[in-house]
């Protein structure tokens, strides 16, 4: 293996397959990054066993090769390199050397032998859809995936396909997100990806206007954007009935300030974090929503002009599934809906019906 | 106590004086901000007992008083604010009432009759100095200081003054940083300063003309920087005869670009870290130094342009020592002097001679 390579271009392509390297493992080599030049391309792969990025980059090659170099040593070395154009050589017993300038370092290796290779996709089901779309799809949803591993297929988010649809949806028993995307796809489908896999893509996705390409089978999804292909592994199991769990009608209905509405909660819950469960307790009435917290270190009240439809309600929430939430919605004002003060409540964007939120109150105690 | 004031100038004020706010701490009343209105005027103080701040800022005053507020609690929730003014009002019990906008605030707060009194200065000695010299005097030397308070005195930085000069001076046993200042003082003096000190003066200078007044007595010192007091103990004991340690002569001077050495020491350090002390060897011979590493993973070798004046030499140093000093020099070359490979390097700015770094080299084994 001999080729020449910007210094940018390496440091770029390092950095989108490095994601995938394990942190910890018991498998040294996984620790690796496996380049491999063949024709006029360089290829680098990393992987997990969980997710696997590959990453292919034009390079000037004098000769074939392939060898597997530590991910953290090679990132660091080609980082610090001058911005110049980089040669590297991989010589014998694994070794390999890279020079740039006056500098030059020889790395030892592994065998890429050794390297596991990543599961042969074929093409059975694949549909397209637009990067920044996707992008958004899984910033507004993985969030609320859960961390809880015993409920593994609650860690992931599930993409589901219906009528040229694409449903992303990811709940953690508190609260549900539920994200819709207008796609080109003829025939329904149902997966459920890990959430770390999700927001890897949304990592290497840019804001273009690109399309990126997926593929599933029984096990895989493959994920093609540009030069960049990342396979992951599907979660097992069946996912909850999310559908039923979405309320159908409400009782108030509130139309508030997106941003109005986040400082407050943020403000509220100085005092909430340090009682039970970040809790506030929103007063809705008339033209305002109150809302209110108190701890040990003091009490807190917020007021929030809004625009109420329906009853007056004393709901109480944990403040940090309303903070997330708010976070990721882009429109300027927001409706919550809601029932009782027992049953779950709804945040959605005022302009489109594409995002649904769901949280499940607080049972607030008698005094 | 009753005052409004800016959230921004709130904001600003508790930045001051928060560092000086102990992080662990059995008292727990210096975890908090004693604030005070008295005329025209909020002052706020914080202390660790080992460094104390003190700000004042005029604000619109209704009633005097004073009161002790949870630093991180005070702090987040005025950060959170609207961009807008702010009421503050003392209630009974030590609430203290926090109004803004349609914030409403009541935070329970300690009685300030516990909160520990600053040492009281008597005007015995001092200078002034211009800011930026001072942040560049702190810059240049403190991060050499010693972490290991097993010998406290070298935690500090002595601040000597002769004859009119105020030399800045830290070391840990490794290496030694000096930096000189021309300022004018009538008097000769000699004094150890905390470490952290000394970096809490430099996050509250600014990069303006202005100077800073400094009082030193037995036992403290007392710096005043616009609307900013700051107060520390000194360390005692003798601080190590510094002079002695730094050589006269060399047999070889080394005038080399700052950026470059640092780069090629930077990236031969890669290697250098898994292996022992961060050793690199320096060859430095006619026009090229030669900085070289190796360990279990690989080796490196890099090649910088010199100009070299009297004998060729090999000498190993931790490369971390290196890096600090070369980081904080601002010229664009250095010179570097060395005598034996066995005997202390010396690294200095050409332009100027205010500033001397000097390194202990690692012994180089047999093979």
């Amino acid at each position: 293996m001999r080729f020449l390579c910007e210094k940018k271009t390496l440091v770029h392509s390092i950095s989108i397959v490095q994601k995938a390297v394990s942190s910890k493992t018991t498998l040294p080599i996984l620790k690796g990054i496996h380049i491999e030049v063949i024709k006029d391309y360089l290829k680098l792969v990393a992987t997990d066993l969980e997710i696997g990025i590959e990453h292919t980059v034009e390079v000037n090659t004098y000769e074939e090769g392939s060898v597997v170099v530590d991910a953290r040593l090679f990132s660091e070395i080609i980082r610090k390199l001058p911005d110049a154009e980089v040669e590297i050589i991989l010589k014998e017993n694994n070794q390999l050397y890279i020079k740039c300038e006056n500098s030059e370092f020889n790395i030892i290796c592994y065998d890429p032998q050794d390297f596991p290779e990543l599961p042969s996709i074929e093409e059975e089901y694949s549909y397209e859809i637009h990067q920044d779309l996707f992008k958004n799809m899984i910033r507004q949803t993985v969030f609320a995936a859960s961390q809880d591993e015993t409920r593994l297929v609650l860690t992931g988010a599930l993409m589901e396909i219906e009528e040229n649809t694409l449903n992303m949806v990811a709940l953690d028993g508190y609260r549900l997100a539920l994200r819709k995307g207008k796609i080109d796809a003829s025939i329904d489908n149902k997966v459920i990806l890990p959430a770390k896999a999700l927001n890897e893509i949304n990592r290497i996705l840019t804001d273009e206007e690109e399309t990126i390409h997926i593929t599933l089978t029984e096990n895989h999804a493959l994920f093609i954007i540009g030069n960049t292909k990342l396979i992951s592994r599907l979660l097992e199991g069946e996912f909850i009935s999310y559908k039923q769990i979405i309320p159908k009608e409400y009782k108030s209905k509130v139309r508030v300030k997106t941003k109005s509405l986040l400082d407050s909660i943020e403000r509220a819950s100085l005092l909430a974090r340090e009682g039970k469960n970040n809790l506030v307790k929103f007063m809705i009435d008339d033209d305002k929503m109150t809302i209110s917290s108190n701890s040990e270190l003091g009490k807190v009240q917020e007021e929030v002009a809004i625009y109420l439809e329906g009853e007056s309600i004393e709901i109480a929430f944990n403040s940090k599934y309303f903070i997330d939430a708010l976070k990721i919605i882009e429109d300027e004002e927001v409706y919550l809906e809601f029932t009782t003060n027992l049953s779950p409540g709804i945040l959605k964007p005022v302009t489109n019906d594409y995002y649904i939120y769901l949280v499940l109150p607080v049972r607030l105690s008698a005094n």
